[in-house]
């Protein structure tokens, strides 16, 4: 080895090291805590990037977290409907769900999950696929925008968290599709965010993790490096009503605002078309997306107390 | 009340106080044991016939026993191939299974698999659907019959009993979509009598319960009247080597003769037709069906030991 | 099989899986429960009846209900006390019970009970005879009926239970012959109906269930198709105001009021000589007997819930 | 204080020291053991020998003990039989017991088991009197001595020990009177001294204690300072063979041996006669009576291990 | 044996038996209780009371108590304090505590501790050496006796009883140095019966014993007849105020009374000087020292229960 | 931020992330694994090693492994005989430990013991210093070098672990002095690096830690970057037959054969020199040091098993 590349070894030594240490506090801290990952966006349409994903969560898995993935599918529901030869209406910005198009959505979705199963499966973590009628999770009432039917889409009015318990009690990681059942036992679609976000307070989950298409709440969103790593409840309102969140971010951060105080310890928005996005996220200080916490008062020490 | 009245109300009294002392012994036995029901044929065509069975597993469910039901979905399968347009192509009497068509077959099982789960549920009992790849529950061989590829048919060659057990244990009615997974993570369809016995063989169930459309097995076809209650190994084999057994009961009563050799303590070819036929099978002496049993030493007394 | 044949086997397999459907529910509600039997009257005379009562409770332990024996012996005790030669005298209509008296009541009543114990156990199931004295269970104070000393002659003051849990715990039947002890440590006689009701009332039994020699209350009491199934302490008061329940019956409902106070969730009064009167009075919806509740609303579904 | 008086109070104290040191490790030792008191012969017909054993007993229990009393009353018997007028035949030595003669005993032995359990509740203890019918405890075939009936008297042939460990685990002292069931379910007597045996052996006691009239093994019978504190089977058989034992200690001492053989730790013979016997002999080095043990090996230290 | 021996025999047996039924009751009361021994004074300077110390605690472990010792070590510093050629200051009449004194008695305490654990060990019974450094048990402020500052002095400001619990449940005796550690975590020097108070009160032990040069508390201290047995609080107080308890006893008998009133049951001062002090006290009526108690309403009645 | 920054920073957060993905599965491999760390050399030496290597110890700990560290103190041994004035004398290469020595060295080495546990607790994890008499934990024979007699030097001949399993499975990390107990009760020093191998192979340790003063095991000690990362048993042999181990690093290497022998999994020779050297090698694939190994055959995947 020359004095250079020993340098250069020592220095990547000392990076190493540095990373275990930043990191090994939040293990501890994160022992048998439930993170809700909301899986969705670019980050499920490129095969690299999904394999990312399913390895991330699978090592959140193996180092003692209890994580829960809750997916979407509206591209591919979409591209099944098409298959078959129905036309689509749109009702108050809302897709007109029929019964048939329910069909079709429930199909679509929950093969979409038996496969996220199969990707963990494979990689030799234990998953189960549920959607919200088993175990009767997600019970509905029909969503009525501005009073008009827009037929099967519902809104949670409650979450049964008795089978998320004992999937994970038994060391399973619970995959969803985001459908559920009425009082009347009829079939809902439901948002894939409203579920995350309905799970993660129910079950009073540590973390809830948005993998989205941008980096998080920028002060200036065309300048990534104005990327603001945490806020709390205080900041984050004020921001709203100074125009800063604006536009798409606004129902992802009033998704997150609700989600704290349902319960979830710290959300997190994250750019999911960065590989290990989740890990970065989670285990250094800085991380590399937002998060969203109840106050600023210092959450995780990070630090071995002194 | 007049005479006749009485005498009557005093005669039907009888008979459910026989009913009583006759099913009771079986009902204390039978706590705790897990029974599989294969759920298939025009049991599953009949609204009426579908709550019949539907309110006997959870009939089952609710005095003690630990049911497992696994079902079929052929013809719904053909309904949709057909709806998106393909045809279907036969290769040594199996349909060829190709990507879409496999892609087809999980959508509509696992549609079906939900809608039976919903159906539990709205009667108050828990229920859980899940396919072969949940839990990495089936690992599937290629099926090669007389050497061919007839694509993703798959043989099963290891039951993970260990997600059944985390739900039964849990008092979940466990749903299966006989679909698995092969070991390099391809998704295969499986024949559902094949799971049905697999699955109760693998948790050593101590029934297994076939709904089909024949009354049982009988000394003539076509007399209803002579139907065999009870049958051991023994005998089965005999009546086959007579060709007494013989057309479609053959393969049926060859699953019946694997599944007990396999540890299943009783196998139950049962009329799916007649209405709460479980719940006649299972808790009368002289049940409605054939039962197919390892050997004729009295195995239940349903008499209290004296 | 004729056609009629066919036609009567078909009649009785319906009312076999109604019996069935009707039961089943039951039969899970009062899983666990614990039901006390006063046995005594007719049914404790007759051999046969003898037998048909042990057989119903040894069937409700088998079936997961946790049954207690309490009996009487007035016949057999003035048997003995004849043998040895001993006269009664009676005061404000209750036997004076001198020291030898209760000398030979004591006997005559622990040998009852061991004889019932025996009968239990000579069917396969497991029980235990105590008295009140083993484990300090029925702590009395002397009667004194309009101040008169009539000798050892008890009124419950203190039930301690413990023994009970242990025995019901690990699946013994309590049989328990109607003896206390005083604070001084002497023995006295208890009445066998006090002693079952204090007994249900301090275990907060589900049911308590009076083995009598008339069918239940009626309306008539010369009309026994004047039964009345339900009671709820309402009308079971009004009933008592109007002087229809009258006579003998009067402190039997007396006595079934108290239990329900005390926290019996149903007390019924059966006729002891019919035969499985306990099987049809708890596992059929109309009963046999009179039931006394609480109130009317509704108690058991006794339908799977919807 | 005299100085005197002093030093009889040192002594004093010195002696309460060491009985405390000597005694300690035994106690240490017998924790949690069982120990099987067979009670009978004159400490049960003097009412202050009868209050020593039960107080005895009592604080057996108290220091950690599992205690079970099994008693005999063959002079009671005796004596109700006169009161109701019967007359004894004797067949072979033995008393033949006819249906009518075994239904006196049942009464007087329950009876007076239920008079123990008074006494030690009285004290404060839990007790539970049960006889060989509870639980099927124990389970005779009839004795023929010489061949010939005799009637109800019994040989133990089976102990089920399940009942006695129930109510051990659950700090009941077991109150044991001496009569079985044979296959038939038919009520007979057993001899005091054999049930205890029989019970010892089975439930594996440390110890087995025969109050006796006697004061244990003397080589010399009329020299009570000529008493063996410890025999081991092989002086136990060699002092037999040599004619030292013999005449009614004969049978005491092949029962002990044979308790021995079953498993029992240590069989002690004594006097009943004297006050605390139980607790002289078993927390003192050198006891009081005479224990036959399996060999000579130091069995318990009596120190603590150095 | 003569007349006279054997007489002298029966009267010895008569104090053994005696002692037995005096102390048994004790035994069963004191069951899992804890005590803390302040071991100190002559009684660790003697080999053979510290035998009898040793030996009298192990046998309280051996009958079921569970005992702590905190033990000082004053003679045994100092010496090596000249050892090591240092020189000692006193300031309000404390020996100032620099850094390198402090080093040597840490030194010096430990391995004391270490040689208490090793008799303990040698007679059988498990031993673990501590000090409240080990699980954070002592948490200490610098004393400051009239403001003055005299180095590594500490008085207790916590006890965190984790460790003890820890230790006790699993059989060990702990045996305690008194160091502790300040917020700073500097190491600080203890009074050892300051920690033995702190200790008993924190784990609220039922008895704190301290082994002292004196009998106890007299009326008369030059008078060891005019011994207090026992003493209330109340009590207590009022020979404080009559000037009866003065001089070193009134720093004891201070201790003493915090102790009971921070929730330990019974305090006991003894004279370390007699051999099985501990025995003698604990498990006999009258006891050989003074115990302070709570108030004087009969604490433990050493009578079973009537 | 600049492109500059932007790329530097994109290059560190690739290290974060593949230094999480690396270490993830060791700490799931390594959950609550034992491992031994022989703490001494130049690590104790050094105010800021001792930190690094009390903080790695502690995240192991938080992480989930079970920690035991094993210390020397051979340098502070000599200070304190020198302070009290004694010679040392040498005999076959030993110092020679007469009582007084044995005495200095048992005082400086539980002083030393207790500092480390301060250490520990300082950083808020819980520690208990104890030595081999604690818990009768190491049982010495005398060491005789040639036959000689050296004094109080022992070899271990038992090593109970019980102590060390009460420690480990409440939560503490123990802290150990390498001093034991002959069977005659007297105090003997211990070789710590023997007393680290015997606990770790009696405790069936996943990994024993030595902090060495060198790199590890080189093919080349002149040369660093010679370091061998993994050795097998059969390796290790054959490089000391061929000299390349040999002088120092001899007793080192056989010491780990032996500790491997005895049934630890993995025994490292690190440079305590290096800070956090132990997470660097516990969580890198390529650590910094030398681990022998039983057989090469894998052990560790280092991978999410595919």
């Amino acid at each position: 080895m020359s004095e250079e590349e020993k340098e250069k070894y020592m220095d990547q030594i000392t990076v190493k090291a540095e990373t275990l240490i930043e990191a090994l506090p939040y293990i501890r801290d994160f022992n048998n805590k439930i993170v809700v990952v909301k899986y969705g966006g670019s980050a499920m349409l490129d095969k690299k990037l999904e394999e990312s994903v399913i390895k991330d969560v699978a090592l959140l898995k193996l180092v003692g977290m209890r994580p829960i993935i809750v997916h979407g599918g509206g591209k591919e529901i979409s591209k099944w409907i098409g298959k078959v030869g129905k036309e689509t209406e749109f009702i108050e910005g809302f897709r007109k769900t029929d019964r048939e198009t329910m069909e079709v959505a429930e199909m679509v979705l929950n093969r979409l999950n038996k496969y996220l199963v199969q990707m963990v499966e494979k990689i030799g973590v234990k998953a189960i696929g549920i959607c919200g009628k088993d175990g009767g999770m997600l019970r509905v009432d029909k969503k009525m925008p501005n009073g008009k039917d827009i037929g099967f889409v519902g809104d949670i009015k409650h979450v049964n968290t008795e089978i998320l318990e004992t999937l994970l009690d038994n060391d399973y990681i619970p995959i969803i599709a985001p459908i559920g059942m009425d009082d009347a036992g009829e079939t809902y679609n439901i948002n894939a965010d409203d579920a995350a976000c309905a799970i993660a307070g129910a079950i009073k989950a540590e973390k809830l993790a948005f993998l989205t298409d941008v980096d998080g709440v920028c002060m200036n969103p065309d300048d990534s490096s104005s990327l603001i790593s945490v806020l709390d409840l205080n900041e984050a309102n004020k921001l709203i009503e100074a125009g800063v969140i604006s536009g798409g971010m606004l129902p992802k951060v009033t998704n997150c605002i609700n989600a704290v105080n349902a319960g979830v310890g710290r959300v997190h928005i994250l750019d999911g078309r960065r590989e290990h996005c989740l890990l970065l996220e989670f285990f250094t200080k800085k991380g590399i997306g937002t998060a969203i916490i109840g106050d600023d008062s210092g959450y995780y020490s990070n630090e071995i107390e002194q």
